[in-house]
């Protein structure tokens, strides 16, 4: 039985006759092949990626596994259409909490067409792409109570600050979700999701040593997909949290060259997650911010101006 | 007595009526002020950074001294005006083998006009900017015997492919710079220049690891300068290899943020000169270029196209 994922959080999405990936009982992620171009680049890519002998363990498990494409009634009612059968990387979260991250200050190619180049450079403009080095696309958090629920409508992803990112990240591993608390979230699950071996920084930063070597990719426009559990977490039990690169329809050769957009951003996301560790109580904590030397006073004029 | 420098290789250059830097015999580089903001900007952040406790000791020396500034008769005879004295990093060496590098895949910032961002987005594309995160802006290099000298003009540089690139760094390491070996030159120095606790690649990771973590500056448009002694290594003697960072009139604040895009493209040139290290002996190695996975076939086409 295919049906509508319930958890996701950014790309297109099924129902109300449009088209968008399913889901099955048995952990299958069903994604729709997009036309032309995007479509057969994402499936070269996991054709490649997945016989690929000079892809190392620690690094294939950050890639939803594939299992080949299938023709399936597409979502939107317009008939057969070939799917990529893919690892549903939620399937077995009961309560999962999940942010999509699109990494790189660009998100464009060389390559592309000089329109598409255009409108890409705009987003990446008036979001946090070109500060940032990325940008979350969307997200949903569980809070303390199952009662207690925050999922975003794409609106709030736009115009976002590096001080609504950074708050954001913090909401994340929040146990409180509360409109009152957005000064100063109660990030008590900080360290459980993102520190120690087996978190999410331990991970970004196994997927950054690859990143500094591999010639092989350059992942344009793709996302890291941060998941954990949270109902885990309200019994006291370890998070579960998994980092997973998504969405390969923009991924090109490399020519020899490391993909040094995907690697800028990833370093900026690594450093957003470090200082939340670093100060999970108060992020406005002036300290911290001194610590972390964002505080330091350098005014860029001087004489002749 | 103020002279015209011997061994610029980019940048403004005095001489013929033109404005540019001039050096005296005691070690002391002279800047004119840019005009309005990049001139302002480059002493702003001169001032801030000889004067910031949060700048690592072992960081400090990647950027040229600074000693305040000077009112001088400009290069150009247009009257006296502001000078910053500086370090001349190149004045104890004998035959200074040089490389400029301007670092990062976007050389613009979101606070320029539009016009200055269309021309610098322009010049990336051309450039290997945008492909490699970095570009080869001049250099000089002396061979094996003295009498050899290149320091190619300002066109050779438009243009260069990703190979051109790597030959280009090949070559400033080379014995060898007659035209026939362009397709292997013999690096024999890669390993005094390149390698070891004080040669050029420690040093670019060293400055890595600050940029991993530093969110005070962003520096666009910067330039890694990478310099050592041919003299000495004729010798036997250690190379004198040093990398210095220069031309900050595009210094910004980071907005508590890391410098993304030029970490990225350092990255890059890490990657670069570790290939040599790899392959000291012929980039066209095949066995060298499968080690590094740059031959993997990645065919971006597949079905639907």
């Amino acid at each position: 039985m295919l049906k509508i994922p319930e958890h996701q959080v950014a790309g297109h999405q099924a129902g109300d006759g449009k088209l968008g990936p399913l889901v099955d009982d048995s952990g299958h992620f069903y994604k729709p092949l997009q036309d032309g171009k995007r479509g057969s680049r994402e499936l070269a890519f996991y054709t490649s990626f997945s016989s690929n002998p000079n892809i190392p363990d620690n690094i294939r498990r950050f890639f939803p596994a594939y299992y080949g494409t299938q023709i399936l009634e597409a979502s939107d009612g317009s008939g057969p259409c070939p799917h990529l059968v893919l690892e549903d990387v939620v399937s077995k979260y009961i309560l999962p909490c999940i942010m999509d991250i699109k990494i790189g200050s660009r998100t464009w190619y060389p390559q592309a067409s000089e329109d598409y180049i255009q409108r890409c450079l705009k987003k990446d403009r008036e979001t946090t792409s070109l500060s940032l080095g990325f940008r979350i696309c969307g997200f949903q958090v569980y809070g303390g109570k199952q009662s207690e629920f925050w999922k975003p409508e794409k609106k709030f992803f736009q115009g976002l600050s590096a001080d609504d990112v950074r708050l954001a990240l913090r909401k994340f591993v929040s146990s409180n979700l509360s409109a009152e608390s957005n000064l100063s979230p109660a990030s008590c699950f900080a360290s459980s999701v993102y520190d120690g071996s087996n978190g999410i920084l331990a991970q970004l930063l196994e997927l950054k040593k690859w990143f500094e070597d591999q010639t092989m990719y350059h992942f344009n426009s793709c996302s890291v997909l941060m998941v954990y559990e949270k109902e885990k977490l309200l019994k006291g039990e370890a998070s579960g949290a998994v980092v997973k690169l998504v969405d390969f329809a923009h991924v090109m050769e490399s020519g020899g060259v490391i993909d040094h957009n995907f690697l800028g951003g990833l370093c900026s996301l690594i450093k957003f997650i470090s200082e939340i560790l670093e100060c999970p109580n108060d992020y406005r904590n002036k300290d911290c911010l001194q610590d972390s030397g964002r505080s330091y006073d350098f005014v860029g004029n001087g004489i002749r101006e």
